[in-house]
């Protein structure tokens, strides 16, 4: 589930908020998931994950990493990114270009005391995409960073949210012969226009 | 369904077919969905669209498209993508980095003569990604193009596959209390190099 904080009320917002309860009712799974595609301008090298998108607030898409992580690295090298979503229940696909940032850091405070201490023990005791030699020292450290409840509270400054706005959506609907119903908002100057693409 | 034609025998081609064999087996629906991020280098902007596996020939992995399509022109601008693939069934995500070029047209050819005539009409008739009036023009034109039996075997040139051949793999499966297990695979001069990275 994404949860909604005082949700921006402009027509592209409102059409994702219709798709999302129609996803719901069918009973989508992994409803959150999100890929997230971004651009290392160093290694010039394009890159994808999925990430749980945990928060829409405001125009604000907001997903938890560690600070030190390659993603990390590319949003701080170009700043624009892509996400996807696919409800393959309703059978719709979400396309999103955005202007990627840090949330600010009360918020990622507010939601890492939310959080189940075994979740903060991977977040503080994981070095995360690093290499490692094994996956037992993975559990290892997971059941040392557990013993540790002083510091299981606290967040480290090397784990936060990451903020994204998007400027542009495409709402895909699959049909039947491919003759899918593609519409788009691409937003300039705070103003969002409309168009139909073929399919 | 993907097809698979010599698929090459590196240990992450056999990690890869042992997971789809996996996933099939739990009913995995829409198995050959698979979303391609490029990088625009002319706009300098990451972009996402969920695309059909059709193959994988070799180490050539092979989707279909419009030559004129904006991904096309991202793909020429900047030869290198990324991928990603998710089977909710057996909780797995497949992260893949690849170069991307043109498939040759005999195979395209091959391809598109297979293809059922409805679907052939719908590539001839649509100009992917331009925008359009409204839905119903797309209709009209899918139907004028159903009508005219003799173009639709024969392959426009402005429609043909995309072939990438991957150069980095992740294997990520779920775990519980984000103890993810994560095993990746980098391409060096022909040699594949495995490591475990950190949740």
């Amino acid at each position: 589930m994404i949860n909604f904080i005082d949700v921006c009320k402009d027509t592209p917002y409102i059409r994702f908020l219709d798709f999302y309860k129609r996803a719901i009712l069918k009973k989508q799974r992994n409803i959150e998931a999100i890929s997230i595609s971004s651009f290392n301008d160093n290694r010039k090298e394009v890159e994808s994950r999925y990430v749980n998108l945990k928060y829409i607030r405001d125009q604000e898409w907001i997903f938890f990493s560690n600070y030190h992580s390659p993603k990390s690295e590319s949003f701080s090298s170009h700043k624009q990114i892509s996400a996807i979503l696919f409800w393959e229940s309703i059978n719709l696909q979400i396309r999103i270009k955005a202007k990627i940032y840090k949330t600010d850091s009360d918020f990622s405070d507010y939601h890492f005391s939310k959080r189940s201490l075994s979740k903060n023990a991977l977040a503080i005791s994981s070095f995360q995409s690093k290499p490692i030699e094994s996956f037992d020292i993975i559990k290892d450290n997971f059941e040392n960073a557990l013993k540790k409840k002083e510091i299981l509270t606290k967040r480290p400054d090397y784990w936060g949210g990451f903020s994204f706005e998007p400027y542009y959506f495409e709402f895909w609907e699959g049909g039947s012969n491919r003759l899918n119903k593609r519409e788009a908002f691409l937003k300039d100057k705070k103003i969002w226009t409309h168009s139909y693409l073929q399919p």
